[in-house]
């Protein structure tokens, strides 16, 4: 084998590996998607079974397959719409067929491609209703995919009652495996992710706050070119948008669990995960004063180094403690306090500016952490 | 009927009209997946078809639903996968099927139970790579569908080869239908969309920043309160990133069209879009200074009125230029007169900086523009 294949090889292997160091529910989420196909591939082998089934069988290898999703929320979200559309459609398809079936075996290819056409057409375009796509999307396909399969192959096949109902119990059964296997083995929650992924966030910023006084007064000589790098680690928040609302998405299919009620108001996870990126927006722009090309000037620093470094640092604790609170579900009393020492300090701040100098950016930063408080 | 039950109906059909009128395109594609799965029921309904595909018809019709996408990128991008991978596996499935058989009809249910288990984890895990995750996911997850669909009803089936031979085609004719359909009917191209994405946030970064200057420097008297609206028009650029990416994914499915030559450089809109990102958290910031609480003294301000107004107006000139000169394919060559005054007016700025006043961010904003014309 020549050496850049096998170079080749062994990146893919490592970045394998990396991926399962990252986050080791990945590789139970592969085992569980294995045992729960072998589980339903039992009705196809065990004969009593397969009498009842035949080669509907398939459906519930088909559905698992497709449903098996990383989290809960996810799984049982596509199970549902699954479920839900495949009846309904199921139901609407049968039916089309008994009308269709009035118009004679000319008549009815016509008639059928016209409903066909008809529902294809309008479900595919509310498809592209923002909210709908978001919770409903797979079921939509799935409704038009089950409509014309029953409907078009009611004009071949007579026993469509039984092999609705057969491919019906199938589905449900493969789709349940899907659920019980995602929740029973190892469940991976979409809210508890987000409720992390939030809390992180928080601590992110709060990190990059508490460090940037120091970095920003820090004196020029020993300043270093590379920032520490946990200080850069806000910048994952900028790009947070769609992780969280899927997950948000996702987290309103999962029943309670943990500390995690029924209808948790998981709305204001994205409110808080808002106010952060804008945050975030903000640090990006204090970030580049670190390496600006114009820096002001050491002696104006120096004045107002001492506020100027207890507000950034106060303002860090504050989030710090608020992600620690959000971690725990309690109220964060310890925030409150960091947050009068830095408006305490920004005050101290502002007064010395207003007696002839400008560097007003740093106080906008007390604004949205006094917003994310309340 | 109630009011309420009526005002929701309204207020749905009224949402769908938004949709329509926003983008007459998503009208036009929901009437093309009606016709490309009015087309393949005819493989149902046409007695000479019939004959020859039978029941696996039915297959013809379920790809037609799952693989219709919008742009012609994704369809092609499905078309390709489903196709590739239902070969493959079909193949990998009637060996595992003939390895299994070796073992007698007891012992067959455990092998292909063995197979079936490691393949399905194995590329489950597979998926969770980033960049296999943005251009294969569908193609692997029908590869394990496949798989598991030949490997196991050929336990049941005698025929599987001839089955599993027209499955493969009437799933060909099903993606190929959807992929003529999708270029041949009011095509829409993923890499076009992409291209005027790009330009459109330029232009809007430029709009904000042409009119940044008039009314940060205004009269605090007639200052109004809420900004015109083409100014906050950037803040849609913040989250364009998955927009941008998956466009840009789908891009790369399609063949050359119009101006678009094959491998057009689709990364550089990335990395144009990455810049314009970074622009745009930046403008954020400068933004948060019209409603600022501290506004700097107007006696200031009137100093650096003159520079920084025209520093400001420039650059954002220079962006529009270059939104210009992407939609036309040009080199944008009236651009760098703008850049040129804009970087004379900053060094002005910046002299008078030096001389005592600090308020350097408008400098920054120099940079990203000047390194997106490169």
């Amino acid at each position: 084998m020549p050496a850049a294949v096998k170079n080749k090889i062994a990146g893919f292997m490592n970045s394998l590996i990396e991926l399962a160091r990252d986050d080791p529910r990945r590789v139970i989420h592969s085992l569980k998607v294995g045992i729960a196909l072998s589980f339903v591939s039992v009705f196809y082998y065990y004969q009593p079974l397969y009498d009842d089934f035949g080669v509907s069988a398939m459906w519930a290898v088909m559905t698992v397959v497709v449903v098996s999703e990383f989290s809960v929320g996810a799984t049982l979200g596509k199970g549902l719409n699954r479920g839900m559309a495949t009846l309904l459609a199921g139901a609407l398809g049968i039916g089309a067929h008994h009308v269709a079936n009035q118009f004679g075996h000319a008549g009815e290819p016509f008639v059928i491609g016209f409903f066909v056409f008809m529902l294809a057409a309008v479900t595919t375009f509310v498809r592209f209703i923002p909210g709908v796509k978001a919770r409903y999307d797979y079921g939509l396909l799935i409704f038009i995919l089950t409509f014309s399969f029953v409907s078009v192959s009611g004009y071949r096949d007579d026993e469509i009652l039984d092999v609705a109902q057969k491919r019906v119990s199938t589905i449900m059964i493969g789709a349940s495996v899907c659920v019980i296997v995602s929740i029973a083995l190892f469940p991976v929650w979409a809210g508890e992710d987000l409720h992390y992924l939030i809390a992180l966030n928080l601590e992110k910023l709060g990190n990059f706050l508490e460090g940037f006084g120091d970095e920003y007064f820090q004196d020029q000589e020993s300043k270093t070119e590379d920032l520490a790098s946990t200080l850069q680690d806000y910048r994952s928040i900028l790009n947070s948008k769609n992780t969280e609302e899927s997950l948000a998405n996702f987290a309103r299919w999962e029943p309670c669990h943990g500390r995690f009620q029924f209808r948790h108001p998981w709305k204001l996870y994205l409110q808080i995960g808002t106010l952060a990126r804008q945050c975030a927006y903000r640090i990006e722009a204090l970030n580049r004063y670190l390496t600006a090309e114009i820096q002001t000037p050491v002696s104006v620093r120096a004045k107002i180094k001492e506020p100027g470094t207890k507000m950034s640092r106060e303002c860090g604790r504050a989030l710090k403690e608020m992600s620690t609170a959000i971690k725990a579900m309690c109220q964060p009393c310890a925030s409150d306090v960091h947050i009068e020492a830095s408006k305490a300090a920004a005050k101290g701040l502002n007064s010395l500016l207003k007696s002839g100098i400008w560097e007003g950016i740093d106080l906008l930063q007390v604004t949205p952490v006094a917003t994310v408080a309340s």
